[in-house]
């Protein structure tokens, strides 16, 4: 655990500047619309260690896969989130030198999320080499009212002396991947230019032909009035900039205003893609700093109305859980069906992508919970999109007959991951796929998908299992060998426990929906039947063995569901004798010492009883949890609140509580040491889900939205709202 | 198989120039002298597809590593074998017409690697576009009596003109790796000169900073006689050429003389590397081409004096195993104990490194039987060499106490390979080693070598599987996870068979070989273990619990030995039922196809009772065999000879026939599709003891050398020669 900021139920704090972990603190003040996202990076020069990131939404690059010894059906590429045009470059001399926090100290230095108002402000008193002392305020934000826009207010308040302060503001898509597997420049010149005042860059990917604009507006006022300035221009491929300086008296305060507006081909023709961006600037710079920011809060208090969860009596759980609201809501907006729940957001490049099964095991209960449920319709409806090339990806592993493999790792539907025990192995994501329908139609009750879109996307699933498993003579029974699990410290293993069942329950659930269909819409079944060539008779009674005849490991004697084929033989031990030095193991073992361990990355067995817990009665699923959960090291981002939310379930006060500090300070306390690379977002939604589901106990039985609450002994009360059915629902427990 | 080139005792002939099969030609043409290799590519320019490939020993650079994720304990580069300073190249011009057999046709072409005398010719009449004819000839050696020269003779004679023949002798250090992880350069330049007819290039190797310098000195004559001819000369970084032309009447031949001289900074001194290479190449032009030559054809002569098989009445048989014979002794002369045996030689640039368990496994016992003891001892010191940096190696991956892992790939001792499921888990390479010393000792009855270095390897080696097991409380006995056997189309399995087995001989024999230390050198033995910090109660005591307890599967019911956990829940089948058009499978299948298929890509659980084979009664082999090898697919070279060798011993005449052929003729027939890439050098080994231990049916045993032969149908007869001991032992079989 890495703490160093301060705790409030409303903003993220970093008081006194902090070097060290400035990079955690550039994700973790990340801020962003939906449309596009930035690092918290400063404006001003800075030559400390830094991890620029300005991203759009949907713009990647197929960069060049990167493998040892390439085994045939990997991908020729993996798709990656891009850095792009530096929007918020703003270059300071004071009277002569040129501010840069690497350099110069500061006394009074405040960084503050302020998640209300969807606000970054940053203030201090910076002193430079030769002593001279100003006052310097930044306040930015990407505009939630207009997806366009963004804007930073820059003040410098000369504090000991008179003098000139000269800004540079600048845009420049001369920018880099940290993540580039062979160094390449991602990025080509499309066109920039400059005027007084203003000025503008278009650069397009190489490969895909994205192009993004950027174009700014200036303004400059002194104690408040604006100045006539004379601005000297300067712009070259990918770089514009504009130069201006101001004589001021101590205590006079500068601010320079740069309205920006950034587009993207995304939504825009490439011819009309410039004026784009050139008009977003001068509508900000014509609605004026103000106006925008009562626009913004005004934005975020209505996410707020619905989205909100109280904690009483818990600074630390309440400042966390709004964390996690915040940069889901940052990051997603459900308002375009291209896009998804990239599992760094705008907050850095690691994983490349955009989509992860997390999207339909995580997120997707927290949009369907605080958005209209077109926002979960669109994100399964995504999925169905990609069907064609699910099918293809299956078709290259040599199944045949519309089996469908959804890919690890996405951008549009081709799989992007190279590493054969993940990309060949990590089937059971196809499974969360099939269940998030299942999970959305148990919710909004919207049985309509299924004909129009689900049939579709469940038949391929099962068939792909179908095919997956083999008989096993030895066993008499079908087995699944060569498959990992959710806990990727296990490869290539026979008979994972999660795998099969969730592929036995996509079989029966898509024979279920075969039937719905066919008794609710003949017409619809014959049409999706004969374009998906379905083979009634034969794959309904081929499924139907498979479901008959699945082998299932269990502990002998007992209720335990076997994790996979072997298991029982490794050293079992419990994760609290771990050598804490070695946490996180993954940082520290060898791989085969990571393998051959019990420890357990993430809920495997467990994830398998939350998905299906109507299936287990309650010893079954103490049983289990009592077993694997202290084997469990939690490395993965999504273990915790699958542990929190069994852990409510079971009575398990403190444990829950425990899981739920983990799964919702992940980024905030930087458990895993990794918080500089960006932050967590997918799993943000599980901390949601530790909340409603765990402590709140919401389930939907029957149609009907059911609460079973626990209280945490540190809280007073918490309280959320729900959407469920078109109907707000409010759960207030305790003091709230 | 792709068959192409016509059958004779003693050469590999290719009849009319097939362009379509030009890269593995240049690959089966290969020529070496231990010191040096090159690959059959044309002397003058040619503009179709051609993998160029000049080879110096020893020289290597360590490309940085290329992965997918990184995890904890990969090597940060694999060292790559590298190309090096072409010297073979002469651009040659007719009447002004470039000669490039990519754009002119040709008559009579014939390319023979005179294997009995270690010359590779070309002849062919060529015609240019514009209709000129030419009868072209070339011969060229890498020479066996002076290490650090070569020549070529390239003669020109006009067919249908008068006219001027030009030519451009060059040394060219500006070369890439086909193998480069970035497409990066691995030469820097160091110094390049000309003289008139002469002229040198040094380049160095970045990071290893190896030097390699070639020299070249130029001879004319025309009809026989010399000529006296004008030189222009140029030169540039990397590069050196001299220009000459000479008019010729019709059917006067132009005969090219290009002696060169070739050494690196392993025997020299940067300082005095360039003067001796000129040095060498002066040497050779005052020797002269006939002279080197009559020379080489009698180093050759007396290599096969000791190192030939004699087959008769299958001249297919007979030429592969002369083939066989002739590229090992190209790529290791045994002179050097820094060398070792790279698995492509001097033929191709992959897999990168020089030394896998293949010189253990394969190699030794090619060198120990017809050459000098001494050459194996080499080998055996070169790990010993290493030991150090295997037990680094192990540290790296969480084991203590001086437990050593030896490297998968490595140049000097450090670990190359970069695949978790290779690098981390196909740890049987181990026992390999440890086997070599058995097998070693065997045949020479040098137990001095067992005090002197064999020690500290096998108490190293005895460390690293005694952490390597865990006690399972499930089996009451100590199993093995995480291991990849032999047949690398399983990874990450549990208990193989084949790995299990050698562990536990592996601490027997370290057991027994302190004991025998102690009994026969008790000041040795005390020098030693104290060294080592051996705990002589502790471990033996420790080693001899898991040797009592170690698990090996076994099938039920029979004496078959289980390759892993959970074989018998495969879909078992015979590798007869694949479709032919779908070989070989890791070419046509994804991985975890492959993976889940009980196919076996090289002897695993037959490469034990191939090693162990006096462990065993016959009918256990042959359960074994008539088990296994149905199933396996030969997709490694190291495959068929294991299986030739058991299939002789159980009779099993035509399938150790078909399994000779197999490996005697992978390249020359190119079963796998891979000749282009280079030669199957280590396997070559196999192919060699497939005759003597398969056929000859050779032991040892109690100290004597023990033969039970058989005579494959086809042949007539088959003798062979050995080094026993010191003496030469020869076995004839049939009408020989």
């Amino acid at each position: 655990m890495i703490q160093y900021l301060t705790t409030h139920p409303w903003k993220i704090v970093e008081e006194g500047f902090q070097p060290r972990h400035h990079r955690s603190s550039e994700s973790i003040f990340s801020i962003g619309n939906g449309r596009f996202g930035q690092r918290a990076n400063h404006e001003e020069t800075y030559t400390g260690p830094t991890l620029q990131g300005s991203y759009v939404a949907g713009i990647y690059y197929p960069d060049k896969t990167r493998v040892g010894w390439w085994k045939n059906g990997y991908p020729e590429y993996f798709a990656k989130v891009l850095n792009s045009i530096n929007w918020i470059g703003i270059r300071v001399w004071i009277d002569g030198e040129e501010l840069d926090l690497a350099v110069c100290s500061t006394n009074n230095f405040r960084r503050e999320l302020d998640m209300q108002k969807g606000l970054l402000v940053r203030s201090f008193d910076v002193t430079t080499i030769s002593g001279k002392q100003a006052r310097i305020e930044s306040i930015r934000f990407c505009s939630m009212a207009d997806y366009e826009t963004a804007v930073i207010r820059y003040s410098v308040t000369p504090l000991n002396f008179d003098g000139a302060i000269r800004f540079t503001p600048y845009l420049d898509g001369d920018v880099h991947n940290h993540d580039s597997n062979y160094d390449e420049k991602f990025w080509e010149p499309v066109s920039s230019d400059t005027t007084p005042g203003g000025g503008s860059v278009v650069c397009r990917t190489k490969k895909t032909a994205f192009e993004v604009a950027a174009s700014m507006q200036l303004d400059v006022l002194l104690d408040g009035a604006s100045q006539s300035v004379s601005y000297a221009e300067f712009s070259r491929d990918f770089y514009s900039e504009n130069n201006l300086e101001i004589e001021v008296k101590t205590n006079q305060t500068t601010q320079l205003m740069k309205y920006v507006g950034l587009v993207s081909s995304l939504n825009y023709s490439t011819a009309e893609l410039k004026s784009a961006a050139e008009r977003a600037a001068l509508r900000a710079k014509t609605f004026g700093f103000d106006k925008m920011m009562s626009a913004q809060v005004e934005a975020w208090s209505n996410i707020w109305e619905m989205a909100d969860i109280q904690i009483v009596g818990d600074d630390e759980a309440q400042q966390a859980i709004r964390f996690n609201i915040f940069h889901l809501n940052q990051t997603y907006t459900g308002e375009d069906s291209r896009l998804n729940i990239g599992p760094k957001g705008f907050t850095g490049e690691k994983y490349g992508g955009s989509t992860y099964w997390d999207t339909e095991a995580y997120c997707i209960p927290f949009y369907m919970s605080t958005k209209n449920q077109e926002v979960a319709r669109q994100l399964l409806v995504y999925r169905h999109n990609q069907l064609g090339k699910a099918i293809e990806n299956a078709e290259k592993l040599g199944f045949s007959n519309g089996a469908a493999l959804y890919p690890m790792v996405t951008m549009n539907g081709e799989e992007c991951h190279n590493e054969w025990e993940i990309t060949f192995e990590e089937i059971h994501r196809n499974g969360a796929i099939a269940y998030a329908i299942h999970n959305y139609i148990r919710y909004t009750d919207d049985h309509s998908y299924l004909a129009e879109y689900g049939i579709d996307v469940l038949t391929g699933i099962a068939r792909f299992w179908a095919q997956r498993v083999h008989w096993s003579e030895a066993k008499g029974m079908y087995v699944m060998h060569g498959v990992t699990g959710p806990n990727e410290y296990e490869n290539n293993v026979n008979n994972n426990w999660y795998t099969s069942y969730i592929a036995r329950w996509c079989m029966r659930y898509a024979m279920e929906t075969l039937a719905y269909v066919k008794h609710h819409d003949a017409q619809a079944y014959t049409t999706k039947t004969t374009a998906l060539k379905f083979n009634e008779a034969a794959e309904i009674k081929q499924w139907q063995h498979i479901i008959d005849n699945l082998f299932l490991g269990k502990k002998e004697g007992s209720n335990i569901f076997l994790q996979q084929d072997g298991f029982l033989d490794k050293e079992l031990r419990s994760a609290s004798s771990l050598n804490q030095a070695e946490r996180p193991i993954n940082q520290h073992w060898s791989w085969d010492r990571i393998l051959r361990s019990c420890f357990i990355k993430q809920a495997d067995v467990l994830q398998g009883i939350y998905f299906f817990e109507e299936d287990f009665d309650m010893e079954t699923i103490r049983e289990n949890f009592d077993y694997y959960e202290p084997m469990t090291v939690h490395e993965s981002s999504l273990s915790p609140c699958v542990h929190s939310i069994l852990a409510a379930k079971l009575g398990y006060e403190e444990k829950a509580y425990e899981m739920y500090m983990r799964t919702s300070r992940l980024d905030l306390d930087d458990y895993n040491h990794e918080a500089h690379e960006g932050l967590h977002i997918t799993s943000m939604a599980g901390t949601w889900m530790s909340i409603v589901q765990g402590f709140g106990g919401m389930r939907v039985e029957n149609g009907e939205l059911t609460f079973n609450p626990m209280l945490p002994k540190k809280w007073k009360g918490f309280s959320f709202k729900v959407m469920f059915r078109g109907e707000v629902k409010t759960l207030k427990v305790g003091e709230v």
